[in-house]
């Protein structure tokens, strides 16, 4: 039995166990929901300062060349393509995920189309269960080109080779399920779909900083992915986008904004677009929002994605465990996968008042997150999560259902 | 013949005068580009450092509820409203102005084309000198609906009666011209688009905060605009966008992310729009960005836009009079109408050597910018420039071209 005398030994033991030194995080609170807003890097304040004291309010308008603002969507994206095994000048970080999205789906179906051998392929396939901003945006998509595009929704994962057909013109997956933490197979679906004949993009929103990721190795056409989840970018911070250089001379997308411009100076009536990754572009970017993406991705330089991998694995391992375990008998479901390489970095379990019952978490402070239908989802962060932390969270969800200390009538808010 | 005496007695006449003490300027600048990006409140970093230490930091993911992270869009759309002549509800804060003119122009083509009387029109029409990436999104639209739709440039306002013909589907216009600072009379122009049937989209990137805007008395049917500039809402800070309520319940556009959902957290897997002006969000925001918006905001529920415009003319007039009587001889040539009903808020002079006369007066802290071709720009912001401001400004420029103190080999940099 793990008592929790084990868990503060494996904690002086933990090599991360600095790292969360670097982040400000509130006391008396658990904090399980990296998987939606990450923590504030302590250096995020400092830095908006400077953007916003220095950069912003002495050198003014200078600061667009002087301190690299133009620069700052590749610059970063640099920075942020080896934690998900891409290279450098294929990354770059701006607007939102669902923009993204919509840029790299307009681009994968727009080279299809220019294929004479797939020119007729007219289906995105995804899975239902897919974030919906991902099936939204895709069905924004089809709907205004369209011709005979469409979205085909999958309610399984075995479902997918049967699905992924000679109609389909792209493969839309996210890496990591939002709400059971279910991991694809990048590199085994990846493959599927090129054999059918589809383009694969893949999503990385619950996947970067959460688990390694091989984009290039594993056959990925395009990605994107969010920077204010296990990246702690800070709250909507902009999104990432990567296309490979393989693709960059044919990647065309119709949010062809100034920004994506060859020349954006000369001021030309024609759009041309610029070469390489700049082609993901398009409008001015918030600078101070987008700078702080910057302290998130320092620290992750202190250490590798394997290391925070097994870190990760172990506090969702002992999460696991000692739910089922202490909380026994209570009715709770897990739903993200045992097996370690079909599992993100979140656990999520179903319970019939999984809505109140993590209302009186939070209420305890251990901020996990719900959503519908009936999933508590716990998001395990090995920057600043401790396996102590797990300790305590699991004696308080034990606490709860003993007692019964939830209000079954709790409105239904947002509870994000 | 004006003197210095004479301008700092019109500056202790002021009513606007001390308003900027509410902006943080550095020392032995006179910044005249606030028509780019526009000097910085003071209250904007107080703003941020508590977003970020507070709101992120403490109060981490609940903020999106408590703090009301969510409902920014609308709350500041509404604040924005009244200086636009628009209503509460018909105003978001949100992405850049490149993807809120896709949304609208996509939207108004839509409207378009589901009216049996005008579903053939399949032209956008707007002028050569547009601001680029207006043009550039327009295309991208087209190009991307395909179906016929194109793009008609204009090359002079006075060609536009002709352009707008029975193919027209929508007029799309930059009210305030950023090069040459030419203002479109919104009224008529509005009214001519309607007689030939087409719908007209008003870009307010050099208008909002500039000039007095009546979208709804002056027959608007959609716009976009940019917080960043004459709004001082912060470097890339989210732009702005109208939809008037007659329009909203048809309102479609292809970016159908989740913040445009009805029920965003229901999580369904078919995209319904929200009703009202949600229905142009499309994803998560940049918080910390869009939150420095109302300090901006904040300074003009101080004065009227009625005293900001007369002092934006007496500014412009004095700066105008005063280059014309004392750097006599030079070269310059004035771009912008001289007329107050066609000017914004912003003055423009050519020079066979603009591009170095203009990084020689930012030399000696005299800030304003360069566009392609020879065109330096001078811009005025009532809240900050003081006539004093407009007389060293004159005397500075009167120096370096008395000396021809600007080196006409500098390397064309971008002047932003």
């Amino acid at each position: 039995m793990t008592t929790r005398k084990d868990c503060l030994d494996r904690d002086a033991q933990d090599a991360l166990a600095p790292l969360r030194e670097h982040f400000d995080l509130p006391a008396g609170v658990i904090y399980l929901d990296g998987n939606s807003l990450g923590a504030r890097p302590k250096a995020a304040l400092t830095r908006a300062s400077d953007v916003i004291a220095r950069e912003w309010g002495k050198d003014l308008i200078t600061s667009w060349n002087t301190a690299g603002w133009f620069e700052l969507p590749k610059r970063l994206g640099d920075r942020l393509a080896p934690l998900i095994g891409a290279a450098a000048g294929e990354v770059v970080v701006t607007d939102t995920t669902s923009l993204n999205l919509f840029k790299v789906l307009a681009a994968a179906l727009h080279m299809q189309a220019s294929d004479p051998a797939r020119s007729e392929r007219r289906v995105i396939v995804t899975e239902r269960s897919n974030f919906p901003t991902d099936i939204y945006m895709a069905q924004g998509l089809a709907g205004w080109l369209q011709r005979g595009y469409s979205v085909r929704l999958v309610d399984t994962v075995d479902e997918l080779p049967q699905a992924i057909d000679a109609d389909t013109a792209v493969v839309m997956l996210t890496h990591v399920n939002y709400r059971t933490g279910y991991q694809h197979d990048m590199a085994s679906t990846s493959a599927l779909a090129h054999a059918r004949g589809a383009l694969i993009v893949w999503d990385l929103a619950h996947s970067a900083g959460a688990v390694p990721v091989a984009l290039e190795r594993d056959g990925a056409d395009f990605a994107v992915g969010c920077t204010y989840k296990y990246l702690n970018g800070g709250p909507g911070a902009p999104a990432f986008a990567w296309v490979p250089r393989k693709h960059q001379a044919r990647f065309q997308q119709p949010l062809s904004g100034w920004w994506g411009h060859a020349a954006p100076f000369a001021m030309a009536p024609d759009f041309a677009p610029t070469e390489g990754i700049g082609r993901a572009l398009c409008g001015t970017q918030p600078i101070v929002s987008l700078a702080m993406v910057e302290c998130g991705l320092d620290v992750f330089a202190q250490t590798t994605m394997d290391a925070v991998r097994a870190k990760s694995l172990a506090l969702t391992d002992l999460f696991i465990a000692l739910v089922e375990e202490r909380c026994a008998g209570h009715g709770l479901g897990l739903v993200t996968p045992r097996e370690h390489a079909r599992r993100g970095s979140q656990v999520s379990f179903t319970h019939a008042h999984g809505y109140a019952v993590m209302a009186a978490l939070i209420a305890r402070g251990v901020i996990g997150d719900y959503r519908e239908p009936a999933i508590m989802r716990f998001g395990f962060t090995p920057l600043y999560t401790s396996f102590a932390d797990v300790w305590d969270a699991v004696e308080i969800l034990k606490q709860i259902l003993d007692e019964k200390a939830y209000d079954v009538h709790a409105e239904r808010g947002a509870v994000t």
